[in-house]
Order: C-alpha cells, then structure tokens, then sequence
C-alpha cells in the first residue's frame, strides 16, 4: 500500500520566485504565448499562472531549433535568468532547453496574443476557452476572484457567517414573471431568483450571514445590463436601528475591497488600466428627490415616478460625479409599489420603503433595504397584495417565531466589476455568461 | 444630501468582548434561548452570533418582571458582569434591565433549546428555520463554514484561482439520466452536474484553479448518502507529472484545514464533541486490490468487479483503520468502464485508469483522476463510446488548442461535514437538504 504524505515535490521554478534567481539556470513550466521573429534571434513570451515571462531565443545559446516551438505549447523550459532593464520585469530568461508536454493539434482560430483580443463580443464569447488565455482577458477575471476575497475577508471580520442556501426553490422571493421553471421528480420547482429567504431565516440563527453564489433570472432583456444567471453577493444583518447600518456597512466593505485589491491585485489593475474610485464617503439621496433633481437639471419631463429610466441613472451619475467626486451614489426611500412584499415601509410615509439601490457609474449594482420583522405585518401586507401566506409557510416560520429587526442587500459581482472596469457591456465581465441566446460556452 | 462615509457606531458590546468587562456594566444585544426559573432567580440562556451567555434574574437586581421575558424574544440587555467559576466561560451576566425588539407571536411549535433537538429527521428539516437555532444545530454549519475557509485559503496560498462557472448548462458532463432539464427561452438546457468541462478549459487559462459551488444530481436513489443538490469543491490543476500529485493535494488541504479548525472553530469542535482525525498520511490502495483484500479478509463474494457496494466501503474502512489507524483512504486505478470519458487511462493498462476516490470513515467523500489533454486521443475515446465530439465543440477547444497534462478533483462538503461529525445521514450536513421528496423549506 502506498501512503500519501502531503509532501508536494517542487521540482521547478515558481514564476512569482523568478526575480531571485538572477544569474542562475532555472527550470520552469508554461505555455508559449507568443514568438516574435527578429533577425538571428525571437522573443517568447511564456505564460504562468498570473505572469508572463519575456524569454530570448538564440541560435548563441539555444539548444534546439526555433521552428519546434509552437504558440499555445505547453513546455518545460529551462534558461538562464539575466537582468535587463527593457523587460518589464527587470530580468529576462534566455532559453537553452525546452521538453514539450503538450502541442496544439490546429492554429488557433483567433488572435489571442495581442494586447487585446481583436473580436465582436459574440466571437470573444464563442471561443471563450482561448480568448480568456489573453492576457488581459484573464486579469479581468483574476481582479475578480480579489473582488471576492476582498468582501469575504471583510464580511469574516464583521463576524457574518457564510452560508450555502439550496438554487432549487419552491417558491419565487421576487415573484413575477421572470423565474426559470424546472421539472423536479415531477413537481414543479423554480431557480432562486436570490437567496432571500434564506438568508433572512439564518439571521435567526447568527445574527449576520452572507452568500456569493449564483442566481437566476429569467428575464428576456437582450440589453447590454443584463445576464440571465449571475453571481449574487449577498448579505443580511440583524439588530438594525436603521436601514441607514446597511449602506454604512456596504461602504465600509467596498472601501476594504478597493484597498485590498490595490495591495493583492496592482497587477491587474495596472495591466487594464482600472480607475480606481475614491470611496471616502457615498452621497445618498432619495428616490423623489434624485428623480426631480435630474428632471429640473437635465430639462426632462419625469414619464415614470416609480422606476429609474436606465437614461436617467447615467444623467443621476454624472450630476453626482460633478457635485461630489463620487463615482457612487446611493438612492434611497423606493416607492412601496416597486418594492417587494417583505420591503419595510416608512413609518412617516407608507408609500414608500426603508430600502436603497446603490449606482456605480450610471449602473445599479445594489438592492438593498430594511425587512418585515413582525409577523402580523407581514401577513397584513401579504394579504393586501393578494397573496396567500400558506404557500410560504416555511418563510414565515421566521417571524413567527421571533427575528430581530433586520434588513440585506445584494450586489451583482459581474455588474460591479464591469463598472469598476468601465466595460461597455456586462458580459465582458462574466466568465461564461448566459442570456436570452447564449447556452455555450 | 446624505453622506455615508462607512462608519458604524457601535453602541453596544460584542458578545466576543465580554470577558473583558468583567466588573463592569455592559449593554448588548441577542435573543432569549432558554428560561430556567428556580426558586427565586433564574437561569437565563442569551443566544448571540455564535456563543450562548449564561445570565442570572433575581429580583434582588433585575429591574423587570420575569414574565415579561419570553424565549426567542430578540432583546437590548443591559447588566453587570460577574466572575463566577461555575459558568462554561467564567462569567455571568446579572440582568438590570431589559428592551424588546421582537418578541415571538406564537409558542414554539418544537423544543429547540435542549441540548440536542429530539425529534425525527423530517421534523427537524421541516422546521429548520428554528430547529437551527438549537446550539448544536447551529455549530455544525459554522464548522462547515469554517471547513471552506480553510479549503479556500489553503487554495489560494497554492496559487490556485478561484471561478465561478455557470450552472445552467448545454451539456451534462457526466453523462447518464441523473441530470435536471430545464426550459431555457423554449431551448432544453441542464443544471451542471459538474463544473468538470468548466475547470479544465480554465487550466488552459490560470493552470490551477478551483470553484466552491452548488452541482446537481437528479438521482432517484434514496439513501442517507444522497443530495440530489449539494456544495462541491473542485479543483483542477495542470502540469501534472502523475495522478499521485493531485492526491498529494487533496493530503496536504486537508491537512490544512483541520489544522485550522483546530485553530478557528475550537469552541464548535468542542461543542459538538468531534473526533478530529489524524491525517499524518493517507494510505492509497488499487481499486482490484481492495475489492481482494475484503473478499478475503471479510470472506464475502465479490458480486461487482467494477464498483464497490456501500458495505464494501465500510468493510475497507475498518480494514484499513486496524491496520493502518487511518481514517481515510484513497482507492486508485479505478476500471475503464465506470469513468467518464475524459479519465486518462494508464499507459501499461487501458482497463483501468489513472483515477482515485478518497473514502472517509466508509463513505466515499471525492473523485478524481488525471484528465485526457491530447486531442486526437479525446476524440478516438468519445468515439468509442458513441458520443458524437460535435455537440462537445467548445469543451473540445481546450485539447484542440493546447492544454498541459491536468487533473482534478470534487469533494463533496456535506459528506465530508457529515462524516466528520459522524452523522448517520448527509441530510444533517445540508443546510435546507433536497432530495427526492423534499424540496422546502
């Protein structure tokens, strides 16, 4: 019987270790991202994990003739590392050996070792497998993963606890139309629309929960906003004394995140040129009052008092931008009607809600706002929005049997790092996005 | 205008502090968990984030009537802290006085603050959202937030890139009748079983990467061991020299993470009472093998030369734990026949392949194996098994343009959870469990 150990043998060079090692033979892994003819000799980039690496081939020192190397080869690779103030980097690797592990069994379909990938959005996403091996193609998706870890690490030491809720539902959290439907063992089930209830439950049982998983909507929107399935952060906190803790706490966290990103991820943020937004303070302003702001500033007649035009959230930023230097701007006080039934209404004025949506450059990328935490009022307001509380049994168990005041919101990460990357189009943003025609990737 | 400028006054005292106000008055906030009237004081259970705080009524200083305190009332508390040797944490709480936020508007319908919830499985998971709020309820989910931490941070201290692919799928990567359909805009589309074509197209990008998501299996099998949805945690990396790396890994995650427990989630650990295995090393024995050794050893026929039964599963572990005092172990060179389609076969056996399942206390916990990376050979194995490449084109992108030797593996965290607390059911490991008849809460 063999025994396991843990014991990883490293027999090669770590790319991120290459800078100590100048004046020394290493060996190292990668794939040939790009060769680069110049007369009697080539520059290779090599790709690793998170960096590229400039190599020199030529005929002085190489041992193997230039035509064997392929771009897209996976190889192990061994030169010598010399410092050279032109690379990037500070130091070079000058290829003496390469051993082949792999080799592509076509040419690439596409260019994918430009600076950008020279493509319509549909072809980019059509060869998705390859066009991500782009250098800045995969930064977008690596600033994503720190964007994660940036709120995770914040919500761990606000002490949230994560939790995973179940994507098979029986029951829609925001109603409507737009719900993927599903043939569960010959019932009918739904896709979470957002882990709502669920979150809402657990602030029973810890006070402060958060999730980063995906949720689905069904919406036939073909607009360049909208994804049919997206990662959804979301959180929930009890003890509120005022929905005004929650913005509070989404400031706080996206200021961690900012600052995490620029201390774990200046690689990315550099290679894509990312204007990092000041997050001192967000300006909140209420529904009504940013909706006649934008209606006397910008000389617009106001067609629905109840919903933002997308126009009209581009003009709201670009107002604030001016007055405040904030790149955010959160609305608050949403009218009740547009608000879902667990929505707390405004004690001074029930027409409209404790809640808020955060904009980030002319884009919503948050719902937010405190919840029903008593359980005749939630059943009063069930009832007059014409649903039956029987069929949410489970849901209401919560407020039954006693849940603090509390309140959530949600932030769409494909959303927020699309703005955050000033990308026209928030599938640039998704790994492997879904919408009303896409299914592939 | 408002400004947010995310900072939270913190009026009142975390629970976490507590033993340093020892002599002091202290205001802080949680729920009622437990009364226990005694003759002329009382016991009184405070329910916070994560600890339970052991709290004394007596006329003698509380400035309220006891019948006012009602269990799952959710409180401001205000009181003095007192050393005392007897409680768990060396203090108790004497209540002064006392604020409602809410208070429950029915009695409970379950016990759910003795030391354990005594009542069936159905009963418990049908009123999870208060059945969790039970003290040990309530730590098995924490220490299962704790077990991603640790999977994560080890992962990424690894270099590993962490993804999110999505789940509303084209094609069923395992194959075979357990796959949920779904109507997507009037097309047929599939809930992912895996993130399996996801994660290798994603070594061709950052060379390791890992994703902690929601599969979905629609098996009809019944079984204490079987979620039709649960968390698994994946993980694919290139550059494989062997098989034996990838258990190597998985070792040293696991290592790691129970070593953090250790550290982060002692107080759970304690509480539930938990066996922490040891995991120095891993024993890895050949599939055939080990069906031979309990054949032998157990003096059973063997009846499947292809799979193991669950009994086998626990015979082998009870092997193993004699003779090797490991809780664990890993069974390598699975048959040919039972993997799926991209499973690498070993070169000086094409009937087995270079595959392994880790077994933890009896039950299977992960798959794995090293993956096909060579174009033509994927193509010639689909084939083989009658599956047409053609409706796999953007999975077969990956070979076609050049991939390093690569492998992975998926770990299932409620069986994982659940076989560390010894439970005898996944369902006690899944926080609002599907299966074939359940489907809420």
């Amino acid at each position: 019987m063999l025994s396991i150990n843990g014991n990883i043998n490293i027999n090669y060079t770590e790319p991120e270790e290459l800078r100590n090692h100048i004046g020394k033979t290493v060996t190292l892994r990668g794939s040939i991202y790009k060769i680069r003819n110049m007369s009697g000799f080539a520059f290779v980039i090599l790709r690793t994990r998170r960096s590229m690496i400039q190599c020199i081939y030529s005929e002085e020192f190489s041992e193997f003739p230039l035509e064997l190397l392929k771009e897209e080869a996976c190889v192990i690779l061994t030169g010598d590392v010399v410092a050279e103030e032109r690379s990037k980097t500070g130091f070079e690797l000058r290829m003496k050996q390469v051993e082949f592990l792999s080799s592509p069994a076509e040419e690439l379909p596409i260019v994918i070792n430009n600076k950008v990938v020279e493509a319509s959005l549909d072809t980019l996403l059509d060869y998705r497998p390859i066009t991500l091996r782009n250098e800045k193609e995969r930064a977008i998706f690596k600033l994503q993963e720190g964007i994660c870890r940036g709120f995770r690490d914040f919500l761990t030491s606000r002490q949230f606890t994560e939790i995973h809720s179940p994507k098979i539902v029986y029951a829609g959290a925001e109603g409507g139309a737009n719900i993927f439907r599903l043939d569960y063992f010959g019932r009918e089930a739904y896709l979470a629309q957002s882990p709502q209830f669920y979150k809402q439950m657990m602030v029973g049982v810890y006070e402060r929960v958060f999730e980063i998983a995906p949720v689905y909507r069904a919406e036939k929107h073909d607009t360049s906003r909208h994804l049919n399935e997206y990662i959804s952060v979301d959180l929930e906190m009890g003890y509120l004394e005022s929905f005004h803790e929650l913005m509070q706490m989404e400031t706080r966290m996206l200021q961690y995140t900012i600052d995490f990103l620029r201390r774990e991820y200046a690689q990315e943020l550099a290679l894509l040129q990312v204007k990092v937004p000041d997050i001192t303070s967000i300006p909140a302003i209420r529904f009504h009052e940013a909706k006649q702001l934008i209606s006397d500033r910008c000389k617009r007649e106001i067609k629905d008092m109840e919903d933002f035009e997308p126009e009209e959230e581009k003009l709201l930023y670009e107002l604030i931008k001016k007055e405040t230097g904030s790149d955010f701007v959160f609305v608050t006080h949403y009218p009740t009607k547009k608000r879902p039934f667990y929505a707390m209404e405004d004690k001074d004025n029930p027409e409209v809600t404790y809640s808020f949506d955060l904009l980030f450059r002319g884009l919503e990328i948050t719902t937010g706002g405190q919840r029903i935490h008593n359980y005749e009022e939630q059943i009063k307001k069930m009832l007059t929005r014409g649903m039956n509380p029987q069929a949410f049994g489970s849901y209401l168990m919560l407020h039954k049997y006693g849940i603090p005041p509390h309140g959530g919101l949600g932030l769409g990460l494909e959303r927020f790092t699309s703005r955050l990357l000033e990308q026209n189009n928030v599938r640039y943003a998704a790994l492997f996005p879904r919408d009303l025609k896409r299914l592939t990737p």
